[in-house]
């Protein structure tokens, strides 16, 4: 076949090259299922804040790859048996692990998709695939549902310590330039082993892990939580629900877009995935685009804010805005945009953010001993501060025009 | 002002940070003409190549302003007066050189808007900023024409070593992650000088200026005319072509493409400017996606191949295909696809491309020796190898459905 | 002078390039005290863990200096006035804050002279200089001895983010490639600021110092107080000491090292700077591969290990090892090497290693809130690890020959 | 063994890590003739213009082994077979290949072993090894000499593409940061193919043979031949040569360094090597600070211009000075420092340089096309600045004291 020759290495900003290991892969990469996530971003609309985050869920999930095969060398080299057919079935799971996510990520899972989370699709779609490849993927569907009895298979695809992980703290430091994110993911699997068929970490490792939880708590506040990409994304939440609900046939927009916002999405997932497979960011922002004229006050407003970049204002507390001061800030914003009170929802609401940059409950990060012993890292000695670090940090977003504080 | 409280500094991946350095340009930045930038990707569909190459205008005009910011501290520390305003002129120009560029860069120069040019629009957009900012856009304008008596300073904006082209080699190579094409921005801008008011280098910095001539080489036949590019590329323009061909009044697109597509274009700027503005890449891509759908058989056809990443094959070579070959060709598309000879003349075509890496003719890069005497640097003793890239290389290009030769 | 157009500019792998600012600071450069740092490795042995860690105190010290620049370029853009004077002092002062130092960095102090520290050796030259250089070092000397009024500027000299660490673990870190190590100096420099006359930064970098407290953390651990490099170095020190133990007139080894293994070195600072600057990282190497052929035993023993690279075992624990344990391996040392009880101890030896990341006793690092306030960085909200690394760390490390626990 | 769980995993600044790949290779780098190889810095003087250049052969043989690693694993994918045995002899050839380089890399060369090359020294070195590890070393013996059948082989050991150019380049380019200079390593390995028993590269990678052809040019007339590392390293081999001049045998310097400047070097190898290997940098810096207070005019004059880097003024020209000029500056040296007409040798001397970035005539870098056809990268179409870079450029180099051209 022609297709074999083409494409066979990728280069990559960060790990030089990642190549495609094999033909199955490469038509999966070919497919139009993964191929649209080269128009999925990965971090939504983060590039309002960081210019230069306009990387893809495609990059991510072929750099996920990529570590996923450093992982299974490096662990066939420590004595630990991974077969070929194990390899190839994890290195497919977690290429595919994000290819249900839809346009701008997170975003329609909090807004018009609401019941289905992302993971749920992804599984779904290996399933399609599963059968136009003839059962090829029976093994990593085992493995993805974590059925499979090597467990410590499925912790590579999802745990404190996956490829997965490893690969967007690494992509996402490297693309919004926040340096302190860096993490060293080539020494931190050079350092991954097997015990018990659980993924432990040598334990000169330590201070490894120790940087990586570190480094992940800061990506989370000074990206994925910074309170002006907050202030965007849930713009964009707003202007989906709004336009839901004031939905009508003749509206302007892309014609795939539409049966997600009318009440005609199919219950059945045969029906569901091949339309939702269609969706990408173009749509919802050439949408967002076309309601900078939409006779909607609310829906015209709120579009004209995100595409010109003039955010809500953002507070940030330990603790909940009082009721007086929320009523204030209401008032204000409904006197001087002339909106009733659902109107105001759109434009001044509070959010919690919730996030521990360690867990102890789940899947902890075990170190392992050269005497066999295993600990988890927050217990292991000299490590105060990560047990300090799996203590979730809460934090009160309110969000309001600036001129409604003024 | 709240204003000058915010976006002071934006992070970016290739210099760490870049300031905004006063208010003026922090509201020329905020305009939505200059966000308008953070749609219009910088290299096209490039992506489909480089996945990493998604960074955008708005980026590049940012760190381009940041390099003439280094530029004229290093000229101001060889002793070279260049007054408050001229420093904030050539900054200003350097941040709006790109202002006119249409969604895909240069596709729509080449397809649509045939006639005008990105700098032309520029110029026009700077005129009409100028106005909004009561002529404080005077100075830019004057150099930016090349009209300002100190003619150094417009070379810093456009020449063979202007800011401009330094930035986007070091920002391409960087996205793309084409490493070899690289170029040590800070220490060709520490060598810069001027010399009977050129820009010249001082001779030191020989090796440097070869090296940058060399990865610029390597840059266009590895990136910017990369035959799978130029395949996507030039898919596009056909694309857009034939939709201005079988345009119709209730073609699903995206509003603010429609005038662009119907021969409604405006002659007069005043009018065509705030149409142009409103146009950026998910305009283009949404349209694309809604003629997957289309009832004309081509432009469905090249649609879909573009979408799904189906690219149209391509020789090159180093003289024009023959006439025979070229039919052969022709007649098995006609025949695999079905079309007539209009028709196929969207599928099978030929391009010639033409590249020097360095030219002797206009803006030549001059050493500076320490007697005080310039030299062309292709003169240079030692220097035979640039003397050779300043011949242009020719290249034929021919793109045809893969099928048809077969 | 000539010697104005040499030099003005270094290659520094780490920052591109390092400018020297004036002529008086050109020639401290050109001095032979500041060229012998050139031979005073920055690191001492830890080349035998980190191949790559041959880097000296005189690039140290230009990185430092280079830093010191940026800081001063940011306090004056946040509107802290600091004179031309000021600004060549704390340069010239970090400059040259380790020109005291000794062979191997710290090696010398902790034998051969035990009773001097190289700050305090650092004042003393620095006062030499003064008068070489006609009192222009006056200021200089009054800011490193923290007596004058603006005692911030004493801080970006020494405190727990003077520019000495910020250069030293952005240094080690790149050249041991211990990339987790790796501070963003630019970053934290950025945020520096001065409230009542202290360095305090920015509580927008609040992760960026957490994260250089981690960083430096990992640093000790992994590279300052690597078991192998502590190996070494306590080799070393057991080297001098026993060959000044058994040192005579005849004795193999460079001239200038000799008075300082006699019992001759001179009290008087006047007498012992100009010999004491004659000493450098080959003289000790030179000398221990000349007493390979020793006649002493116990010395002729150390240096062979040392130079061949068979270092001494090591065992780490939270407590001292038992005065049986103890006395079990000193029996089986003196019955293998055939040494007396004197002898042993050069050979096996316990030693207490203490460090904390973070003291909040003494220059605490305060962050600056934008109503005015300031806040020690471990009480801030959310900064639990940090107080938790505020507890020093303490380790027992016992030495002794591999043969003697077999 | 003990040892074997030691030190397998290296870092390394520019690879991340270099692993030891097996058990003899661990005891080949562990021994003593090896070791002294982390005392012979790779670029001799360098530093005394790059201050980052201090990194040693030893470091250098690790890297290029670690290369080799990766072009077997390259070639093995691209089906040519190479087995265990071949596998590893290569890796021991490339580690080996420097073995025999003295203190200062070429210096002692040029100086006191004039008649001997490195890498006939390094052969014999072989050999012993060889010995000691009971003919394990026969096949890397075979390679080394090019007297094995698989000719490929050697050439990854020494042609115009091979691991030692490879990683020296990189590295030095890395530590002296010249960063023009540096080298995609692993994409052109990436692009190493064999074709009739030769390495060659595959089409596709012209533009990176382009690249590292013109880096290499560049760190030679930037690095390697900089005119003021040239300065030092001719006056550390004229010291050197006065020192055998004026040899007696109460000289003070380091013992094993004695027998070399005395006429009594041994002419048969046994005798040879084993002296020979005890020598390193630190023995010809000692001896060089001792002839600081030397007797002999000259050679304390050379010393002290070396040591404090006081060192002679450079004219580059493309011919030969001419004999009056050269006579008048020999003249007014004579006079200054009062020297007769046989010791102003020592100071004023003229040489000539010569390099070529590319030879047509050896090992010529030989492309593959498609079609299984091969050309010699200079004959390839586009590539006139090669055949450009194929002549050699020479320039003459006159050194004298400065004091007497003014």
């Amino acid at each position: 076949m022609s297709s074999t020759n083409k494409l066979k290495i990728l280069n990559d900003p960060i790990y030089g090259f990642i190549t495609i290991p094999n033909e199955l892969i490469f038509d999966l990469v070919e497919h139009p299922y993964f191929q649209r996530l080269r128009r999925i971003s990965q971090l939504g609309l983060t590039y309002l804040v960081y210019p230069g985050a306009y990387h893809t869920r495609f990059h991510h999930a072929l750099g996920a790859m990529h570590l996923m095969g450093k992982a299974v060398r490096t662990l066939r080299s420590k004595g630990h048996k991974i077969t070929q057919a194990e390899e190839e079935a994890v290195l497919i799971a977690i290429l595919l692990h994000d290819i249900g996510h839809g346009p701008f990520s997170h975003v329609l899972e909090n807004s018009i998709v609401s019941g289905i989370s992302h993971e749920k699709l992804s599984l779904e779609y290996m399933k399609v695939l599963n059968q136009e490849f003839d059962g090829q993927l029976d093994l990593t569907i085992e493995i993805f549902q974590n059925l499979y009895p090597k467990k410590f298979l499925h912790q590579l695809i999802s745990s404190q310590l996956d490829m997965d992980r490893l690969d967007y703290l690494r992509r996402d430091s490297f693309y919004t330039g926040v340096s302190e994110g860096q993490v060293n993911t080539e020494r931190l699997i050079s350092m991954l082993n097997v015990a018990d068929d659980q993924i432990v970490v040598d334990a000169k490792g330590i201070y490894s892990v120790e940087k990586f939880i570190v480094a992940r708590r800061l990506m989370y506040w000074q990206v994925y939580l910074h309170k002006t990409v907050l202030s965007a994304e849930f713009l964009l939440i707003k202007i989906l629900q709004r336009a839901k609900e004031v939905y009508s046939g003749d509206m302007a927009m892309p014609k795939v877009l539409s049966p997600f916002l009318s009440d005609e999405i199919p219950v059945d997932y045969s029906d569901l995935l091949p339309l939702y497979a269609k969706l990408d960011d173009y749509d919802v922002m050439a949408a967002l685009k076309e309601w900078t004229q939409h006779e909607d006050r609310v829906l015209q407003l709120l579009c004209e804010k995100l595409l010109h970049r003039k955010l809500l204002g953002i507070r940030v507390n330990d603790a909940a805005a009082s009721r007086e001061e929320m009523e204030r800030i209401r008032q204000k914003t409904a006197e001087v945009y002339q909106l009733n009170q659902d109107e105001v929802n759109y434009l001044v609401f509070e959010e919690i953010i919730s996030n521990n940059a360690y867990s102890s409950q789940q899947d902890k990060i075990n170190l392992l001993y050269r005497n066999g012993t295993t600990q988890d890292i927050a217990q292991a000695a000299d490590q105060l501060n990560i047990s300090a670090l799996a203590k979730p940090v809460v934090k009160h977003f309110m969000f309001f025009p600036k001129e409604s504080v003024q």
